[in-house]
């Protein structure tokens, strides 16, 4: 079974100004989704980053893929290697798509080509990744400061302005009823460490069962990170990426009292042996957008049990085609034993037929259909990328968008 | 697609007496057959161990996989987990059977039911481990050192007693006219280490282009080791296990002047860590026999390639099932830069259809055909079955049967 053709279109989704250490979300977020067309005519799906310098890497490989068979990932990694040498820069300051491009792009047709191998067997994707060792996939609540929604950018509000901890914790409550999440997870690094932990507080008030996360992005110095975390020993399960760097990291991780975890220090394998030796980290988040693939990302699950490593999943904002990969990876993972992270739930559009995904208790159904078990709805299709090519927005960034509400300010990390 | 049957057939292999360290080979090996068969009257073929407790695991594992679905590879870890649970002991000092045996069993039911997936599918198994970067797979000439074989045993000798520099070139010799082999590994910690060098000298001589290692499994001190390693700096390709142990062997690298290779302080995952960090070993030897299935040996694959760490093959006294298994992960591992080992020169018999595998310029070609691309031969299998009912072997042990040839032999790990 040989690829014929492969498409790749991007599209923006109406998002929300959610923020962050470095800045907030834009009025849409930025997804490429890939068609990849074979022989027999059966259609791959994938979807991935959609800012331009991925894009322009899907892009540059797509021609070099007709001819190749379905189930030779090995020469669709060494096509990618030569159309796009890897850059130095590992851990670059930069959106994770800047400095691992090949990986990125890897990953991205990778999943595309599980899904036609899937559908060739007849078989879920999750079968091809070693079988599911469960048959629903639990996600938690991702809860972020944010501001209003300007009424001149696309799409719709959710929550209005949530800037203090009372806001973020009606927030939390409006996702614990609508979709039954248990883990709870703050995107920190926003507000002062005192009202962050404010807040933290006031969730495990409010939700004495959940485990809860923060993840400030590196905003603390090592030093302020574990003032705060003796704090917060018996608040949080984990604590995400609170210093910046594996220096950070690893002057936080001995002498915390919480497991840190990572998703911006542990990016590539190598660096897995150096987080362990200097005991940096004790969590890898696992994301299969970057992590080489499904495939990349169940030989991470494999080398954390290997290091004594526990792994939990990455999120930035999807679509479904990304969560149907997800749920796969993730079924497909014995040892993720952490609730996932998913963006989905702010998101209020879909390029998949049949809606939206719909969490019960917190949790998805694996897929039993044959591939990712997803289908593309065209039409979706053509409106987003509609959107994509009238909303003026062709990058991510952060920074620009938050000047918009705070005309100075300045990228620090850390920051407090 | 659901397994209906399982059987496993201990059979017996005649052999030569070649010598390590431990002691020598006895007139026959033991292997294990598997067959596995589904509903639709497929059969999944493995081999692995033939030795008493490896048997018995197999065999107690065998009747639990009945209903298992042959993509679930993730349920088989979990049904050998719980009826094997891990004993203690990694690293102790027996043979590899006797302490990963729930990683062996494992190992080799995998191996069945991916031969089943790749019939299933129409495809080679390599195709389902990633896909086949080279369509041959370099083997080594694998030398040993070795008593003449006495009349009384079953099968005939090789070459006679090889007990000399002079001798073992000769073999090796004949390897290489042979089978067209480049690389040579020669056991050692046999003889006096100022016999095994004037051997390495005289093979670096007579094949001047040639890649050289010698194992001496764990048989030299530290100390010995390097005093050996400088003079061999620019004779070896490698030096395999020369002392005993993780210690052992951190002595050494740090300081070698050639890169150590391994397939005894590191045969588990997380004992690549520790490998690591204290620089002793640079070369891995795969083995899907042990390394959790050929699943397994590509995520050994992508640690060694994420540690910065080079992989070879390793071998123990096989068949034709077993060859095709290896090749098929050495086709689809694309960081196995060195060629593979392989005892299958020394075997005078087969289980498989077809006769013997031929080496051409010391490589094979990667099987093409559906699954591992070999079919039983059933007539041999009762033939050496019958064998290993009749020769009064079920278990192996190196030492007693050295004490035939030196009764006073004893068996001293490190040695010089």
């Amino acid at each position: 079974m040989q690829i014929q053709s492969v498409r790749v279109t991007p599209i923006a989704v109406p998002d929300v100004p959610i923020r962050n250490l470095k800045g907030t979300h834009q009025q849409v977020f930025l997804r490429s989704i890939i068609e990849v067309e074979c022989s027999d005519g059966s259609v791959g799906l994938s979807e991935t980053y959609g800012a331009k310098r991925t894009l322009s890497g899907l892009q540059k490989v797509a021609s070099s893929l007709v001819g190749l068979d379905i189930f030779d990932l090995n020469r669709l990694a060494r096509i990618i290697r030569e159309a796009l040498p890897a850059t130095a820069g590992v851990n670059a300051p930069t959106a994770l798509a800047d400095h691992k491009l090949s990986d990125v792009v890897y990953s991205a047709y990778e999943v595309a080509l599980l899904d036609l191998q899937g559908k060739y067997l007849k078989r879920p994707v999750c079968d091809l990744l070693g079988g599911a060792v469960r048959d629903r996939v639990p996600f938690g609540g991702y809860l972020f400061y944010k501001f209003a929604k300007p009424e001149e950018q696309v799409g719709t509000d959710l929550f209005g302005e949530v800037l203090t901890p009372d806001a973020l914790v009606e927030q939390a409550q409006h996702f614990v009823d609508e979709h039954g999440f248990k883990s709870l997870k703050l995107k920190g690094g926003v507000l002062e460490p005192e009202l962050e932990v404010e807040t933290l507080l006031k969730l495990k008030e409010r939700f004495p069962g959940h485990p809860l996360r923060i993840d400030p992005m590196g905003a603390w110095t090592p030093e302020t990170a574990l003032k705060l975390a003796n704090r917060l020993e018996h608040v949080l399960e984990y604590l995400e990426d609170p210093s910046p760097g594996m220096d950070g990291m690893a002057a936080v991780g001995p002498k915390c009292p919480i497991p840190l975890a990572t998703n911006l220090v542990v990016v590539e394998y190598p660096q897995i042996f150096e987080a362990v030796q200097r005991n940096a980290v004790q969590i890898i988040l696992s994301d299969h957008h970057y992590w080489r693939g499904m495939t990349g990302a169940i030989t991470l699950g494999r080398i954390c049990d290997a290091a004594g490593l526990g792994v939990a999943m990455h999120s930035n904002s999807h679509l479904g085609i990304s969560l149907a990969a997800m749920v796969h990876v993730a079924a497909a993972t014995p040892n993720l034993t952490y609730d996932c992270d998913t963006h989905y739930p702010w998101v209020q559009d879909e390029v998949i037929k049949g809606g939206t995904w719909k969490f019960k208790d917190g949790s998805l159904p694996v897929p039993t259909a044959p591939g990712l078990g997803v289908e593309l709805d065209h039409e979706a299709l053509s409106r987003l990328h509609a959107l994509y090519q009238e909303c003026g927005v062709d990058d991510r960034d952060d920074l620009a968008e938050i000047r918009k509400y705070i005309p100075d300010f300045e990228r620090l990390v850390p920051r407090w």
